[in-house]
């Protein structure tokens, strides 16, 4: 059931039988465009939503982490990829599903690279090969141009959601 | 009771009454430095922790909200204060407590500020007149003194937690 709980001014979920409160917050997802040698990382999701489809290594913030730690762990669990940070590419709030993405501009350590449990397979591609048509998700399209826009730029300010765009998948 | 779930990695809260699995994540903190005619906005806390000390408006981000708008409803709460968004100032991952705080540089459109229900009092401050013996965390000390780092920036990548510094009050 949904209340208003004492001291608050927002509704929230409580549980009736055990009298719970479930405060529902945005999720932290942490990620990569990781290049080597002019190549982009990408992985082929085994899990649904969007199985099949290709994404950079992203996930979720665990406790006691940080935002860079988060990024170089999903690129170790999803690609076997071990990674040195560059920047903060991009902060995209999704509102649709209460998500703050951070997601970093990368540089492989090397060009071995393999499919964790969560993909298929993990390739490096060519930017003019990238699979623009078979992205998981509206933000890996974003980051995607907004880290071909940053190559050029020593110093910026993160990117943001492009305006007028979707977050959906259309 | 805590538990790993099918499926999962880690552990996780169980209520053994119901079942009902808690995933605890890390919060997302949206707040501003805000300026206006080189003086620094701050608030004295009415609340618990740190009640009676200064802090920047900050708070936690909403469900179904940009972090520009949090930020900008936090001023609003905590300040009446309304703002306009310059730069993302900085990104804190404080790992004690599990928060991801992003800090945003911000104009005041006005310098008629006044408490809201959160804050005893609000101030603009002169910079060498800041409570720097009085502030009420330890990110209002860092953010403040990347605000003033920042300022002959035009572009820049957002700042991190000042290395071995604690993040617990001293
Ligand atoms: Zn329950
Ligand atoms: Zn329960």
């Amino acid at each position: 059931m949904v209340v208003v709980p004492e001291g608050d001014n927002r509704e929230r979920l409580l549980c009736p039988d055990c009298g719970f409160i479930q405060y529902q917050n945005p999720l932290i997802v942490v990620g990569a465009v990781c290049h080597w040698q002019q190549r982009i990382l990408l992985c082929r999701r085994a899990i649904e939503p969007r199985r099949g489809y290709w994404t950079m290594p992203a996930g979720y913030l665990e406790l006691h982490e940080s935002t860079e730690q988060g990024a170089m762990r999903e690129a170790w669990e999803e690609a076997r990829a071990q990674i040195e940070i560059e920047a903060l590419l991009a902060v995209y709030s999704v509102l649709t599903i209460s998500q703050v993405q951070l997601v970093y501009r990368a540089r492989l350590l090397s060009g071995d690279v393999s499919p964790g449990p969560e993909s298929l397979e993990v390739h490096l591609f060519e930017w003019n090969a990238l699979p623009w048509e078979q992205l998981a998700f509206p933000s890996v399209r974003w980051a995607l141009q907004h880290y071909a826009q940053s190559r050029a730029l020593q110093q910026f300010a993160p990117f943001v959601k492009p305006t007028g765009e979707s977050e959906e998948l259309e």
